[in-house]
Order: structure tokens, then C-alpha cells, then sequence
């Protein structure tokens, strides 16, 4: 259920409203719009009723959402989220360049693909610490060694870091050091998880699983919202089809279906979706053109001697050259790549 | 395998190693390219010897050609393959936009849409006379009626039409009328109606199965070049996935990889790929974005009362604001619009 | 529309029915049940209200069908169909073995896996002649000439031959000489091949195609009856999915799926479905115990030297074996196999 | 790599086996065989050659195994594995059946469920306490008041209980009641769950997640075993394809498949995997035709008040009814009902 009231309602009206769903044993979320203030209701259905609402003072309207996903859809929040951070920001004009290797591997790889980085005016560093592998014999990430260099950037660079959780149990460690905690494609549906990413305070950054519809990604999603974190990034990185040619097939036709039923930011992850280098720049090129808010790209300053993924990562140079092509696409779907210092086109 | 020749080769050097690889029961493929005269060889691959060549005059080199397919692919032709027509071309740098109803309904029908598409600069006019229909009792097309009233557009207004042949029985027919013969995705591998689609000039537009591997695709496309047609133009459409938030899952990932494998232009029908008029005009920016050599829309001029497929048709002006779109796009890429007098702009 | 009248309804009643249906520019199609005689009636849906028979001669019951199929449908026939031929029939208490090698590769072979067949008692031989290849490099079937070794295996042996036609333009030669003419998968969709299959006389044995879902293949069976021809067959074969562990994935779930919704016999290949010998026995067992009215079996004097399909193909010797294993699971779904003389246990 | 030891070979030559891998940093795995005793060697594969072991006591041979996955490959231990319980055993001869609700949903319920099914001679009752849930808005399960009621079951009916992990959180409590520890579809890929069910010393059951391949799966089983944990059932309980007839795609060819690859015991969930209760019966007689070690099925004394999945559950009698068809089916592949003592065919 969802009720409107105006936007300058007393604090008082908008406890009042608060305090009778509490009482029903169901949960209230303010969600302030650009025309009116929102309170979504989630909990036990039965326990309310429209009538409970109308009349009281500063409420508008009461209406019953009728997706099963509530705080992510477009019917409870006309407006695209947006997510700021110090000197950046997630969605509305912004186009997020979100970049970086598979991996941590060692201290002096971290800073090298980062320092590159950095000159071309990227904000977003990339890095997995913990890594799921479908192999338990693969390399498994440097784990609280990788958070530790992943600090050092932070702090040396003033680059702000995405990484992965891939469990409740390091989720408290890389949500001090990360700006964006990432749950991957294969624990999309660890409700567990996505509890525990709805308590804290970090963006979480959520990809879609091999075999999600679009209505699971938002189910998911709804899990984090439901707990009070509405910062969400959704992320298309690719779905199992009978296809092969390549690894896996990267589905853009759900951005512009996410962005008409939810206001939630949506970004696009090319490296995972089509795992092959040469693929990776026509294809994210394909997502900036259909309306995607970002990209994320796996660049390796030596691909040849990844521990993880080399193949599907860019080199320095073709992503300068990415970004390029990127950048005049952007324009003309009206948005911005939202980067430091734009030095990339000499 | 793939006999590579001088380029000015005199015509009886060339003869002569045909007429050795017709004495073994083999098909040769004339294929000029930029730097060398490529003579390919179909048929039973253990006839020949490379030994048989080499030494012949104006013979420079003997390959094996290691993949399934062989006229369609790269290593036979490594030119971008271009289709030529009166005023107009499909391939290289050209972007073909092929715009037009779903079915032919009436001739009023078709002279409306045609008349405003022509107005915005379209050449190419593509509406389905002969209808395959996944039911015995759903329309199944104008038939004759159809094919004669776009002979009339042809006539009257000077566009090129594609249409679909079904079967191997109308072709004929249809190949007297249409610019362009369309194989639809459900035929893609109606291996007699390739072979017939081999055996006559008209260009043909080869759509993608359902669940065809790319290597399908070309497969297909192979069955039409080895019969003697080297103009077919592959269309992505759609392929069936377990997502149902679109009607098929347009997988753009294609376009690239049919690139690098391939000589062959292939262009994207959006409308059939996601179904839903809405996601046509942001599909279609990425179709671009990733290297597409052209577009197949629907358009009607009142999509309500289409007999087939009316909820995935643009109507005049959101096509217009598409056409301005696309062109924006096309420009990154170093492409432009294939249109008779550009006048989208005002 | 359905018209359900009494089973001892006077001919004149009857066709007095059918005048008025086929005055509305309908088709009446009539169908015999345990019960009931029912008029099917297809045709433009419109023109003929339920009122329009009520109160008729002999007439009980009108009622709409509210699948988008109609004649293929459990609503128009209760009862299964069963298919009679000279001394076999398939549908209801008989479990049907088909088998044979993919293609007729010499008159020695196919004589040599016929009579093997033939001493374990097989009725049908399956075998094809003109066969439909993904490259138009590979065997293509020895087209006329098989035929004509399968009319010699059919005069000689008395077996009943099961083969494919692959278009229209072949159909009649065949449906001289098959027993059951096979429409394959890739031809599901194949409209046109569809009609033609309504038109004549022959049982069709309809495969599903890769990516048919089960309405898809009701509807094109539905293509087949609609000309006339109500002995359909329906077969399973595998679609196409994310795993390779198998050629194709096997899909049984459809065998209860359609029992529950179409009359029509449904048989099922594990051949083509999983695509390697040593799991053709344990999916066929499968098949039987969930339902299915029979099996097509790919079988091989000599699978090592089959010019195609071989390492799908059983040996006689596991193929024996197999029919063994079959006979007991039909016991418990209280099937019998149609076989001529069962002397496979000694 | 694997060693492979005599039978008889005493202990002291084993430890010295075994000392040598742990010095090098890789971890031993004792697999007794029926003809050798094999030590499994898993860790980094660069450490240890061939050679470091040839000569030594006892020791026969010394192999590469070329899967990516070890411990759970044929290639490591070609006999079946057999997991043994007080009173039961699971793979081999014994065809396993596991039933109960979806979830526990009070005491009464659970206890009326459990004594019908003890009734029938069934050994081991499936119920979730802990349930996934798409959306945060479903019904969660009762918890730790489930987990209490499944042991109250445990005690007083001597039934062995079968319920699922969710996460680390609460998986040492589940552990000390459950016999058989589940891992869902939708954690098949949680890796951290993964190794903590390799920690623990009850038998796992791992769900084959919705888009997993046969390697997936069996890369998932190898990080239980990697952990020392090497009594793992797998189970297949449905793919997600294109097709929508039934819930999920039953795919029954893994377990031919499984059975060659791999020597750990499979039993298929018919319930998840076609979600129809009709289906069930003919889905779960196909299961153990083709060879599955068991099933598990969804039985509800009141399926239309379920809490969860209601719609796929079978009645107790459609259950008996179910068991007594199995029973043949059982016999005609030489395996035999572990039940208590069968009363089901009064």
C-alpha cells in the first residue's frame, strides 16, 4: 500500500501516519518525490485498509501497488533514484564508469591499474577481494589482504572502491572499507545476504543471476530495500542461453524495461556478459545507447597475466579508447560520463 | 578450400582452375577482393588436393579453410561484403533503415504508410504478403492481392520492397516484385527453400531461427551462396530464452561476432525482438551502437487496427524521432543513414 | 465452436448440421467419440453463434473452445486417438517401436538392418532419404534412389516404412511409398510443408521443433488436421537449452503435458534427444514410464560406419537389449509393444 | 592426482603417502574402493609430480585425472557411493524415498503429515523450516520453531529428517537435528555455504541450482568434498529453458549422465521440477526408470491450505498410489524401495 502526502505535511502528520502503521504490525518507508511525499507500507497485507488512512491530515491519497515488488517499482516512486557520494554520483544524468581488474592480486598490481585509472578520470575502482569460483581449487581472491590494499588505494588515490561480499560473514570488513558493496550474479537469490546488505548503510551493487527474470532481480533487490537500504544499483551482466559464441548472453533489452518499472539505477557490466575482450566496446557501447546509468569494465594493465578473467579484460589503451567511444555516444542519449578530469581525447 | 589468385589475373589462368575443380566434381565461387581474386571450392572436400594447384599460373597461394562454413566466412572473403542496388547500397558504411507494416492489409493500408515513409527519405519498404502464422486461423496475409499492391508502391512511389517468400512455391513470384526476398526466422533452416533462394539474383534478407546458433546462421546463409547467390543479408530478431519480459531476447551480442567470423551485412529487427513498441526506439540506438549495418521496423500508420503485430509497430512520428535518433548514433560510428533526401530534421 | 450430437444421429441430421456451418463459410469436422459425435467447426470464428444450433435435429450440446487450438484439442475429443494400419496400430494400449538407421545409405544396408529389425519382431523401419543437413556440404541422403530402397525393404519384408519429407516439392514420391511420412523438427514451423501434410492421406509423424513450446507444436499439428488429415502423431526429441551435456535436452515433462491436453499420440526419440548411444536406453525406459505411446530409435548394422548420426545409433545387439528392458516397463503402465513376433527374450 | 594403493596396504605405508602431500601443501583424501585403496590428492597441482611417489610402499600407480572436478569424479572412485544411516542407506540397490510438506507449519500439521507417511513405511521426512523465498513479503518458514517440531518428529516417530540450510547463520543448528542437510537451488553456488557443509559430518543433499550445467554441479559437490565432507546426494529437480508447460524443465538426462561421471548418489524432486501435482507421478516413475537412486516428493495431508507450493503437493493417497507404481518400476531396474515395511499394496 502507498500513501501520498503533500510535500510540506508537518513532521507530525507524517509521524501520526507512521506510528497507526507500526501499529499493524507493518513497516513504514518514507520515500520523498518531486511532487509528493510517499510512505510505502510493507508487511502483512490484510493487516490494513484504505479506509484506515483517508482523512487523516496531509494524506492525499491511498493507493494499493499492485506488482509484487513494492519499494522498487515506479508505482511507489515516480522518480529515478539517484545515489550521491562525496564528488560523484549514481544515476538521473550521470553516466558511472566503474572500472578495474577481476582481481586483487598483489599490492603492486592494485596500484598500477588504479594509477592508470585514475589519469583517465575514473572514480569507480573495481576489484574482487573475496572471489566466488565455480572451481574450490581455483584462486580464491587475497581476502583480508586485498580489503588492505583496497584501503591503501582508497586512502593514496582517493578513489572509492566497489568489491564483493560474498558472505554475511565478511560483509561487516569490505562494508568499512568499500563505497559499494557488490553481490554477485550467483548469490542473487542468498536472501541471507541481501538481509544483511539491507542493514548497512553502503550502495549495494546487484547483479543479475544467469538465470533471473527481470521480476527475481527486482524480488532481490526488494529483500535490501525492504530493510531499509534504498540505495540499490542493478547490474545486467549476461543470462545462460543455448547460445555459445559467446560466454554468456548479455540481455540489454532489460534496461529499458527496468526503467519502466523500476526507479532504481541500472548499469551494465559487458566484461562478464560477453566474455571476450574484443566484444567488450560494441557492447558497451549498446548499453550507453539504450540507457543503461553506467558501465562496468574489466581493465588489467597485463590481461595476459590475470590471475582470473584475463581474457575478457581490457588493456589500458583500448579502454581509453572505450571511454572515448563512450563518451559521444553518451551525448546523445543526454547524459554525462561522470568522470574527474576528462582527459581523454588528446 | 580457398585458391587465392593475382587480382589481374587474365581471364584464362582463371578459367583453367575452375574448369580442373569442375573435372573433380566441385563447385568453384569466384570472391574479388581488395588485394587478391579468391577462387573458393564447395563439394566433396577429399577430391582436391592442395598439390593440385599449386604451381598453376596466376596461382599464389592454396588454403585449407578450417571452418564449417566457407563463402560466408572471413577467411574466404576478408571484404565487408556490399549489396549494390539502383540508389542505394547495404553494407560497409552505409546504415539501411527497411521500414514498413507488418502485413499488407488494404492498398490504401500500404499507400499511407509507404507515402509517409517515403516523405522521411526511407528506400526501403518492408511489409509480408504471405504471412507464416503460428495458427491455421489467424490472417495469413493478402497472398497475390498482397504481392500486387506492392508492385504498385514499387511502381508508383519508386521504393524498394522486401517481402517474404514462404515457400518455394511462391518465390518465383515474389522474386519478380521484391528488391529484397525475406527468409523468416521459423524457415531458416528450410534447407529446400535456401537452396531455391540460391538459384535466383534477388538479394535475400536471412533471419535467425529461434534457437539458432550463430554457426547455425551461417550454415543457413552458406546454403544460399553455395547455390550461387553471394547477396544475402543477415537479420538478428530475436532469439527464445527463459525471459519473458520481452517477446524474444534480442541478443545484439551478434553483431559483433558475426562481424569478426563473417563478410556478410546483417542488420537488427528490433520490433519482432522485444515485442512491445516502447523498447523498439532504445533497442534500435544499441543496434547501432554495436555495428549493426541496418534496421527492420514496423511501422503502421494506426498500429491499434494492424491486423498482426500492432503492439510492436511505431507509429509515423515516433519512427520519425527515431530515424533522428539513430542517425545521432550512426555518426559515432562512422555510419550513415542510407536516405533518399534526409528531412527528419525539422 | 463444438456441436456435440447423439452418437445414433441420422445421417441427414448430421449433414444438415454441417450444411448450415460450411452456408458460414465454416469448416465442419466431424469426430466419433466413445460418447458422443462431435461437429468441430474452424473457420472465421465470427460468423457463427452458439444460437445458430441450438434446438437443431439430434443436436445436445454447442459449446465455445477456449484453447487457441481447436480439432488437436482433449475439449472437441475426449477420447485418444488411435491410428490403425494393417496389422499395427498406435495410440492407447500399443506401444509402438519404430526404428532404423538415420539415412538409407545402400540397398545392402538398409536390407541388413531391416531384417535384423525384422527378427525382433519391429513393424516400423525408419530411415530417411532425403535428409535435412545444418552445412549443404554433408550427405544429403540418397533422395530418389532411397526411396526406392525403401519401397524394395517394404514389398520384400512387409515393413512398414517410416521416412521424411523435407519439403513439398518431394512430398507426393514419398507418400507413395511411407507408411508415415515424418515432418522434422528444423520443419516444424514449415507452414506451407504443413498444409500439403493436411492434404494427403498418410500418417504424419510431426516433431517438436528446438524451440517449440508445447502450444507451438498443438498449433502446427493443428495445421495438419485442419486440411483434413486427423492422424498426427506427435514426437518429442529434445529442445534446446544452457546444458551440453547432452545433444539436446530430452524433454519428457511434455509427454503427460499433452496427454492432459491433445487426443493425439505422442511418441518419443531418444536418439535424436540426447544424442549419445549409452544414454538412449536409460531415456527411453524414461519415456515409456512417464506415457509415452511409443519410440523411435536410431539403430545400426555398424554405427561406426554410419554416414551419419552414428554415435547416436544402438547396435542390433543393444538395441535387443534395450526392447527387453521396454517390454517390462510397459508391463507397469499396462502398455503391450506392437511387435510381430516378440521372440526377444530367448 | 591419485594413488592408488593396495587394499591390504598397511597403515604405516599410508601415512607415509599421505605426509609426503601434506608437505608439499595439498590435502590427502582416503577413498576405499573394492579393488584399491585410492589417496585423492586436491591444492595446488604444480606442487607434487608423478614421479614423487612411484617406488614407494604399497603404492600401484600413480595418474593425472584430467576433469576439473576430483573427488567426486569416476576417475577417482569407480564404485558407487553408498551413504549409510541407522536402519536406511541411500545409492546402490536401495531406491531412497524422501517426502513430506514444503514447510513445517505447525506441530499438528507436521506430526499429521509425518505419522500418515510412517504409515506407509517411509523412512525419511523432507519439511523446511528455513525456506528461501523469492519475495521478502512470502512466508519465511517457522524457524527455529520448525527445527524444534522436526525433532520432536525425530524422537517420537523415529522418522530421519531431511531439511535445508540456508545459510552459515543457522546451519550448526539444522545440523544437530537434520540427518540430511539441503542445500536449495538458489545456494547451489553460495560457496560459503558450500565449505561449512563440508565442515559438518551429515550427509548433504545439493539441489542442482536453475542454470546450472552438469560440471556446475558436480564443481559444486567437489567443494563439500574438498572439505573432508564426502557424503553428498545430488538432485535434480528442474532447469529454467523456454518452455513454461510446467514449472521448471524436469531435465532426467543428468542422471545417466551423473552416473557416468560421477559416483555420488542422485535422486530427482519431480514436485520442484515439473510444479504440477499431476505431473508428478508419471515425472517420478520416468526419474527411476532412467536410473535415479531416489526421489523426493512433495506429500501435504491438506494441499489446498498449504503455506508454500501447495498446487505441486500430492495428497497422502495420491502419494500411495505414486509408491506403488514406483515399486514396479523399481523392480525393473534392480532396485528395491528402502522402506520400513511395506504395507502399500492393501
Amino acid at each position: 500500500m502507498l500513501i501520498l502526502m503533500d510535500l510540506n505535511a508537518p513532521r507530525e502528520h507524517i509521524e501520526k501516519v507512521k506510528k497507526k502503521i507500526v501499529a499493524k504490525e507493518c513497516t513504514p518507508h518514507e520515500i520523498p518525490g518531486s511532487r509528493k511525499l510517499a510512505i510505502g507500507i510493507t508487511g502483512p497485507s490484510g493487516n490494513l485498509s484504505i479506509e484506515d488512512f483517508l482523512g487523516m491530515d496531509s494524506v492525499d491519497e491511498v493507493l494499493r501497488v499492485s506488482k509484487p515488488y513494492k519499494l522498487v517499482g515506479r508505482e511507489m516512486k515516480p522518480d529515478d533514484t539517484v545515489i550521491d557520494f562525496e564528488n560523484a554520483s549514481i544515476g538521473g544524468e550521470k553516466l558511472t564508469i566503474i572500472a578495474g581488474p577481476c582481481s586483487v592480486e598483489s599490492k603492486d598490481q592494485i596500484f598500477e591499474v588504479a594509477g592508470s585509472l585514475k589519469e583517465l578520470g575514473i572514480k569507480f575502482l573495481r576489484a574482487g577481494a573475496y572471489k566466488p569460483r565455480s572451481s574450490p581449487y581455483s584462486f580464491q581472491g587475497l581476502k583480508e589482504k586485498g580489503i588492505e590494499y583496497l584501503a591503501d588505494v582508497k586512502r593514496e588515490l582517493g578513489m572509492k572502491i566497489v568489491t564483493e561480499a560474498k558472505d554475511t560473514h565478511t560483509l561487516p570488513l569490505i562494508a568499512e572499507v568499500a563505497d559499494i558493496v557488490q553481490i554477485g550474479a550467483r548469490n542473487m537469490q542468498n536472501f541471507s545476504l541481501l538481509e544483511e546488505a539491507g542493514k548497512i548503510k553502503n550502495p549495494i551493487l546487484l547483479k543479475r543471476g544467469l538465470a533471473a527474470k527481470m521480476e527475481d532481480l527486482l524480488m532481490s533487490a526488494e529483500y535490501i530495500l525492504s530493510q531499509g537500504n534504498y540505495n540499490v544499483i542493478l547490474c545486467e551482466r549476461g543470462i545462460r542461453t543455448f547460445e555459445t559464441h559467446t560466454r554468456n548472453t548479455l540481455d540489454l533489452n532489460i534496461v529499458p524495461v527496468i526503467k519502466k518499472h523500476s526507479h532504481l539505477p541500472i548499469i551494465v557490466d559487458p566484461s562478464h556478459g560477453v566474455g571476450i575482450w574484443d566484444k567488450v566496446t560494441p557492447m558497451a557501447m549498446a548499453a550507453v545507447a539504450c540507457g543503461a546509468d553506467g558501465l562496468m569494465i574489466e581493465v588489467h594493465s597485463h590481461p595476459e597475466e590475470a590471475l582470473s578473467d584475463g581474457f575478457q579484460s581490457l588493456t589500458i589503451k583500448n579502454f581509453k579508447n572505450l571511454l572515448e567511444k563512450i563518451e559521444k555516444i553518451a551525448s546523445v542519449v543526454d547524459k554525462r560520463i561522470d568522470n574527474e578530469e576528462i582527459q581523454i581525447s588528446n
